[in-house]
């Protein structure tokens, strides 16, 4: 069993790395500490590494032993968290490529089983949900700040348990969290509520700008470089402009243009019937059935 | 036992009525319906009565049997759900007051207590999922049906499983619901997520007029009736506004001022550390150390 091999591999191995996708976001960042925590207890030798990642996860335990590089040669063990592809592993695949062993854990469909050891489950909502059974079978002992670490993933990954791919093993697992003393509510409301300065500025460009076409079934905004250089937004400032539109009544398909160097990446959300990712496809783009992004070039 | 005598009132009564507070929201909707499914289902003759609701409820089983009024003269049983006082049952409080015994079922703190027999629990975050037990002791079925009713009280009342009240029992129930095949996401979308364009109107206006006061940690913002007017706004399309401030990174509080028939009424939410009732106190208001309400007089 891939399970027993990790274990195997994790015991052994003295000196790991945990790596994680670019552009990380909750899961991401949960997973990886949740991870770090968990090896730490094992009394291993661990970094963590990732380049950037948003201050809104700073209140994680060890959020301040994150490396943005090492000078460590070879790992004994490079472990892969909610990434697809070792291509997205922060432009620090080497730091995977030559580790002695590698593992790969996560829940893309798309996951292109990269590692020696992969365990990857698509039906899983979370990255952080599947690390519950392997963390469970490494007989780590889920506390309050490794239960955080996981919370963060699954609230970010599922909306705040809204997703249809929530399960009922994720409201079984976040009802034991409560039991050891996680603060829900508090997690929930520093991963998704709280927003930024730079953001709120956005949403109110987006929201004066969002036109209703098509009878009402399509929302359409868009945000240019400049309003983004005026506001001072940061990365990531734009998250969540596309749901703006997908949340009245009556639209089906949300669209929101951002303005990169000479064209624009479009997002795209439907709500109940409509295929974004075959409208995408249209443009060159992809994703999923109910969200999918485009590039859209403004030469012609 | 009180449940003991609630069992007994109801299999002894036929002809019962099931009445609510009024602007009722998802909770007192989903309880009275939950409750309607439930009664229907030991064959009793039953009425709902809620003269007016939005209708963002009307996917819920046996909405369409919801009456403005009845020309019973005397019902065998009243059930007050979700209702604090005898005052707030909808202007309908004769049908409770001529019935022949009543029952009060809620949780809020401040229950008057105004039933011949009363099932009050400030600690359940939703009536919903008082009425859980009470249903599970009536020996009902809760079938995916009334399982939805009482699922849309729980994600109204706890803002999608985010407040703080929200309990390890509601994260059991909900994980026991999707095993019963209620679709959880679906009804999160219907109950929170969708806004009527007449929201949507009132947001885009008091988004522009918000306002960040005291060093970035009050928000406020302001509807007027002629707002309200020019958007052809409903009941409750008001709903939220509030939360738009609250929601910036580093604001503590967020003020709502909606204007009504020669004053504003004022909505206070706080976040972390400010006791927004004592504020509305000041004001011939009050609520909730997070949440509270107060009236501010125009005349001088």
């Amino acid at each position: 069993m891939t399970l027993d091999d990790i274990k195997e591999e994790i015991q052994k191995a003295n000196k790991i790395v945990i790596l994680t996708h670019e552009s990380p976001d909750g899961d991401a960042i949960g997973s990886s500490l949740a991870m770090y925590n968990s090896l730490k207890q094992m009394n291993k030798e661990v970094d963590v590494i990732i380049p950037e990642y948003p201050e809104t996860f700073n209140f994680l335990k060890n959020a301040d032993k994150i490396k943005k590089e090492t000078d460590v040669v070879q790992y004994d063990l490079a472990i892969a968290l909610d990434a697809a592809d070792i291509k997205r592993l922060n432009g620090f695949s080497k730091y995977f490529e030559d580790a002695k062993v590698t593992i790969n854990i996560d829940h893309h469909g798309s996951n292109k089983m990269f590692a020696d050891y992969n365990f990857v489950n698509p039906d899983a909502p979370a990255c952080c949900q599947i690390l519950i059974l392997v963390l469970e079978f490494l007989e780590v002992s889920i506390d309050k700040e490794i239960g955080t670490c996981l919370l963060t993933g699954i609230i970010t990954d599922t909306g705040g348990f809204k997703y249809s791919g929530t399960s009922k093993e994720t409201f079984e697992f976040t009802s034991w969290l409560l039991s050891i003393g996680v603060n829900v509510s508090e997690v929930y409301r520093k991963v998704l509520e709280i927003r930024t300065k730079g953001n709120f500025a956005l949403t109110k460009i987006a929201i004066n700008r969002l036109e209703l076409l098509e009878d009402g079934k399509i929302a359409f905004t868009y945000i240019t470089k400049e309003d983004e250089e005026k506001v001072g937004a940061k990365n990531g400032d734009h998250d969540g402009l596309v749901d703006i539109g997908r949340t009245i009544e009556g639209v089906e398909v949300s669209i929101l243009l951002r303005e990169a160097d000479g064209f624009f990446k479009g997002s795209l959300r439907s709500n109940e019937y409509v295929n974004v990712s075959d409208v995408c496809m249209m443009f060159g783009g992809g994703g999923h059935i109910r969200a999918a992004r485009m590039f859209y070039s403004l030469a012609t």
